[in-house]
């Protein structure tokens, strides 16, 4: 059945070819895709030409606006109602698209999601999930950004998206839960998070709460989904891209600096290339705007085809997984369990 | 002139041998070393019994008890009253020794540290602060996990500590502070980083305000000083750690699970050596206690003997830099110049 996803064609460092190439490579892959794609058409036209099998599964839309990618969201919110990304949210909230996909202002993107498609029931506040590549599997991690404070119930909202989350998108039936915290003792950290804490454990399944966990387990891998408010998943996120890139062109240094390294690098390239394929962050692009009634997902600005055409796959996963309907029916179980536990902390 | 630094000879996962051989290679160094060191004399004499030197330098005490390493703060508080640690501590607060070294149980140390020696005045909350190994050049970051809240005022006196504390191990004259924020725009964030840039950016010289920061900042390096509330320090230092372990462990990996792999290690061995001591976790051992009548350096538990002695290290350079006496003297001036912001803030 075909799957209309709508496409930011300006959004991204390397917009708007890169948008087109990956959505060329998304339809290879997976050939019921059908996209929306907004931009200025001198640009796009061209560059459609030049894939005959995308160009005939594309509806091009033209729009002159865009978003800059260091455009303040409120000012993009009342001043880009014309924007390629905006069209493409309004293509999902107006039906002609399942999802919307941009590599544009992370913060723009949230803010007219936001406004456009509203929350789910029982779900106050969105959040950006991402899937981190930890050494034993990939981890869900939520939220990356949207919402610096988060009360508890907050974060037990986002540990049902994120369970939902890992079931479509990783495959696993049971997700475990952290919650991100200093130590994994019961005593540890603040208020909110020891009575987010005491909520998931009083959780129906699929919630299945594993304790607190560190910096060290999302790392490691010791569960399936860690949760966490926005400032610090964001600091925590970048800091682990941070760390990565370093090592990367330590690496890359080490074996160009030396005739010795240089030598080194040609014997052990293909060990090495499993490694770099390993960590490659174009796997792991694509960070879901969780908790609206639509399925929006942003992909890293600074990626290329290949990566975008990963967080279009993404996008096409989450729709056909059911995750929006999933999400609202397992809130609903959860809220029902927790109402004597809300009752009781009310009173 | 002779520097008595009291050691926990119990507290760390290879303790006592690594802490015996660590003071040794720290001796060796710096020859005007002299040490206190508590644990079971039973253990401890065989062990000096090997280094001579060290053994002319040591002041031996006997003590039983110890922390165990997964003792709960406010129980060894209450209980290790005789304890290695405690005993290390109190001989700073009595002025047998300058400056007290463990690789025990951090929380027992905070808060042995915070009731036994006090904060100095002006400090609210003592801190632990570390040197994080970023790509251009090493970073001071506090507060790593003391204070998993903290409000504007506390930030600000964290500022003060770290630039002292830059000044004084770095040799920085003038180092930069970044504000951990998940943005650089001056609107990001929650009020309390909100408010305390401004306090910082109304602060007098040596305070130098970089502005936010954000977790890639951090890796890079564009700032000498990061300060951030304990939650989101220990997650950032934890997540730092864990994704650099993950590279040392894959990049072993792929020199050892094929025979072309081995061989380019041995080709390109003298850069990667190379590579290795440059992020050896070993050199940026010890976290310091900031903030209290003292000086109190806690080495990670993990470490081996070399590690150990770069804390020893550390604890030597606080002493003679005269670090405390600064920041009382720095918070002086910095709590002047901002009298008439908090009183307009409060009016």
């Amino acid at each position: 059945m075909s799957l209309p996803i709508a496409l930011d064609g300006m959004g991204g460092d390397a917009a708007p070819a890169m948008v087109v190439e990956g959505a060329a490579i998304a339809l290879a892959r997976d050939p019921d895709l059908r996209f929306v794609l907004f931009g200025d058409e001198a640009r796009l036209r061209p560059l459609l030409d030049r894939h005959p099998e995308l160009r005939a599964a594309v509806e091009l839309v033209h729009t002159a606006e865009f978003v800059a990618a260091d455009a303040k969201p409120s000012l993009a919110l009342r001043q880009g109602r014309t924007s390629s990304m905006r069209l493409a949210i309004d293509a999902v909230k107006e039906g002609r698209a399942a999802a919307a996909v941009s590599a544009g202002n992370t913060g723009a993107l949230m803010a007219m999601a936001k406004v456009v498609l509203r929350t789910l029931p029982g779900i106050d506040r969105p959040a950006i999930c991402g899937v981190f590549p930890s050494r034993r599997r990939p981890v869900v991690i939520l939220d990356l950004g949207a919402n610096v404070a988060c009360d508890a119930e907050t974060l037990v909202q986002f540990a049902v998206m994120g369970t939902v989350f890992a079931r479509a998108i990783l495959g696993v039936e049971a997700p475990r839960i952290g919650l991100l915290n200093v130590g994994t003792e019961e005593l540890k950290g603040d208020d909110v998070v020891r009575r987010a804490a005491d909520m998931l454990r009083a959780s129906p399944p699929p919630i299945r709460f594993g304790g607190f966990v560190e910096g060290t387990d999302l790392v490691e891998g010791s569960v399936e989904v860690v949760v966490t408010d926005g400032f610090t998943g964001n600091v925590a996120l970048k800091i682990a891209e941070g760390v990565a890139r370093m090592f990367r062109d330590a690496l890359k240094e080490t074996f160009t600096s030396s005739l010795r390294g240089k030598l080194g690098y040609l014997v052990a390239r293909p060990a090495l290339a499993s490694l770099r394929e390993r960590f490659d962050p174009r796997r792991y692009n694509g960070a879901m705007f969780l908790g609206l009634n639509g399925v929006v997902v942003k992909s890293h600005g600074g990626t290329d085809a290949l990566g975008f055409s990963w967080a279009v796959k993404v996008a096409a996963d989450l729709v056909r997984q059911g995750t929006n309907a999933r999400i609202t029916e397992e809130m609903r179980a959860v809220a029902h369990a927790l109402a004597p536990v809300a009752r009781a902390a009310a009173s």
